[in-house]
């Protein structure tokens, strides 16, 4: 019986109140007001150059794999320890994976790994922000400069996280790439059920983004007087959501810098409760590089071995407490396996066989916590 | 100033709670309760073999063009005079599409036209359910059939519509072909703000339709016990809504016969009013053939000529009432013009330039259909 779950969707009070003005304005299909007025926020927030909200992280990737115009048999670098929508978005262009492996440091992907696999094909690096920790995009758009290849972030953990390049400036992750994906999906900081957001920063892509969300359709011009009638110019699909889902949205983004510190106070009980105990059990606690900031989306630790995870992820149940394991190495999946082109890929197997995350939201009691600590110090 | 719009989107009063509900239920991504009793509902109301719920009914579409294995350079045969989607879900996978034309008496597709444009490239032939009005469904699966193709119905329009067969008996639009995709767009009859459903007829397709819905994953089977741990396993994406959405649905279909019976009575005061006014001026009143039942999804009128649209729309503008056109003939868009194959398509261009659709929604009154229908007796 889990008396602790894994996580807990946090309602910041007014997510209703927001819905039922969405009704009562007469609109709730996508693109009215909530839909704008989250949009601006996160533009103003975290300087994008255009945002467009969208059904899924999943699908902010797939508009982002059409506005790179993948084709057959382009080739995408992107880490192996990550969801399978950082890679079906480009596998559903006709793209190859070219899978890097993680750091030892960090579950993110090993920069100093990328260049070796650049070849004439490839056509897009997609850095995964792990658990909203910045990969080192100064050596990322370097390449990408050097190649000419697009970066598209895939900040789906990464809401309100920053990264600090070599020029000393503090850049919000998402606003660094040509394209950036983030993820509302309920297990995330800010949340609005299933929804995501795709960030564009390189201005070439802005009027097409906005034509492939109205499935293809130059709409949103039209209904900005830019044309004087609408029709079918490009490929799209249906990626708006819902006034429903954009209020909710608009609800939980009011709230969060409330919800941000909450999060990191919960973060770093845990670091500070477990690392005298990590350190003997030769466990190690979720790490934040100089070059990134915390957003606390996630408290990992990596265990020595998959048996010592075992163990530790069954003592924490028969206490009622769920914590759980994350991706399994997409290289070795059935889906890509046969598709994969033989490399070891190490540290993303150790990832998928030892990483173990701990519960960590909004209500999250200090007695819950300190049972969950209590309880892996017995171990 | 429009003071009668075009549609306005009816709340049958449950949906807020329902959606208070859904969040205290502790879980707003999809695949929970509420999405499981609406595709129960459907698949038992309506005779599916499994039903998925999906973001939008082009989200559907492009899980259909999926399950059919569409390839780059297979056709497809749809109608020209259809909506963006239709289209855009077969071209995303590679398909070329082969336009058919819409029949003289009502704008659905020609289904005598279908066979002389079939060849070794055809994969699949798509009828489009225009105004929820059935297309000839034994002619076109019987076409099916001889040349082993897929008929995915887009039934966007057509939820609670049926189709009389010649062995008599009446099957619910969606149930017919091998798959099919309906709409909960807010212009629908019974709405989600954006939302759809896949309907799935033929047994071949339901595990796999399942894992494309779960992001390519066998998450589905690894809840139910069938498989002792999920990963990647095949192409997919995020195509599952919020909770939250098909909570709003929920609520929406628990008043299904009553929204339906209340359109179906202003459908058919706009028939009676209109009849002997239509015949004067030239103007076709919208039609159902004799195997086709009436959802009363729209109701529309053919003018006689572009000229004549552009007049009535105006003066209905002139009395604040808001009529529209509708789609315009895919063939002749600027991103499909060069890709068509050069034949004429006349009936669609026809009906893009000249059918006017009239206001219908639940909440219209009878003053406001009077004014209606005075103000183009007045023309």
């Amino acid at each position: 019986m889990i008396t602790i779950p894994f996580n807990k969707p946090y309602l910041t009070g007014n997510e209703v109140k927001y819905i039922e003005n969405a009704v009562s304005r007469g609109k709730i299909s996508g693109n009215g007001y909530y839909t704008k007025i989250c949009q601006d926020l996160f533009r103003k927030k975290f300087g994008f150059k255009k945002c467009l909200l969208s059904t899924s992280c999943t699908d902010a990737l797939e508009m982002a794999a059409i506005l790179a115009d993948i084709k057959d048999g382009d080739e995408v670098i992107m880490p192996s320890y990550t969801f399978v929508s950082t890679a079906n978005a480009f596998i559903l262009r006709g793209a190859r994976i070219v899978f890097v492996d993680s750091r030892s440091d960090h579950p993110g992907m090993d920069e100093s790994q990328i260049e070796a696999l650049i070849n004439h094909r490839t056509k897009a690096i997609v850095p995964v922000h792990y658990a909203g920790v910045a990969c080192d995009m100064d050596l990322i758009m370097k390449l990408a400069d050097k190649y000419n290849l697009f970066v598209i972030e895939d900040a789906a953990q990464a809401i309100d996280s920053y990264y600090t390049g070599s020029d000393g400036i503090k850049r919000p992750l998402g606003s660094i790439g040509h394209l950036a994906a983030f993820s509302f999906h309920e297990t995330k900081n800010i949340i609005s059920g299933e929804g995501g957001m795709l960030a564009i920063n390189d201005e070439r892509f802005i009027d097409r983004a906005e034509i492939i969300w109205e499935k293809g359709t130059n709409r949103s011009a039209f209904f900005r007087g830019e044309v004087d009638k609408y029709g079918w110019v490009d490929l799209g699909s249906s990626f708006l959501p819902s006034e429903i889902i954009a209020a909710f949205l608009w609800a939980q983004l009011e709230k969060l810098e409330e919800i941000q510190s909450k999060r990191l106070e919960i973060w770093e009980f845990y670091l500070k409760e477990l690392q005298d105990w990590s350190i003997s059990k030769g466990v190690n606690l979720a790490t934040v590089p100089n070059f990134a900031t915390n957003n606390a989306h996630m408290f990992y630790m990596v265990c020595k071995d998959v048996k010592q995870r075992k163990c530790l992820i069954e003592l924490l149940k028969k206490n009622g407490i769920l914590g759980v394991f994350h991706y399994l190495s997409l290289h070795k999946s059935e889906f890509y396996r046969e598709k994969h082109d033989g490399r070891e890929i190490p540290l993303a197997d150790h990832y998928s066989n030892c990483l173990i995350r701990l519960p960590l939201f909004y209500e999250l009691s200090e007695k819950e916590l300190k049972k969950i600590t209590e309880t892996l110090k017995s171990f």
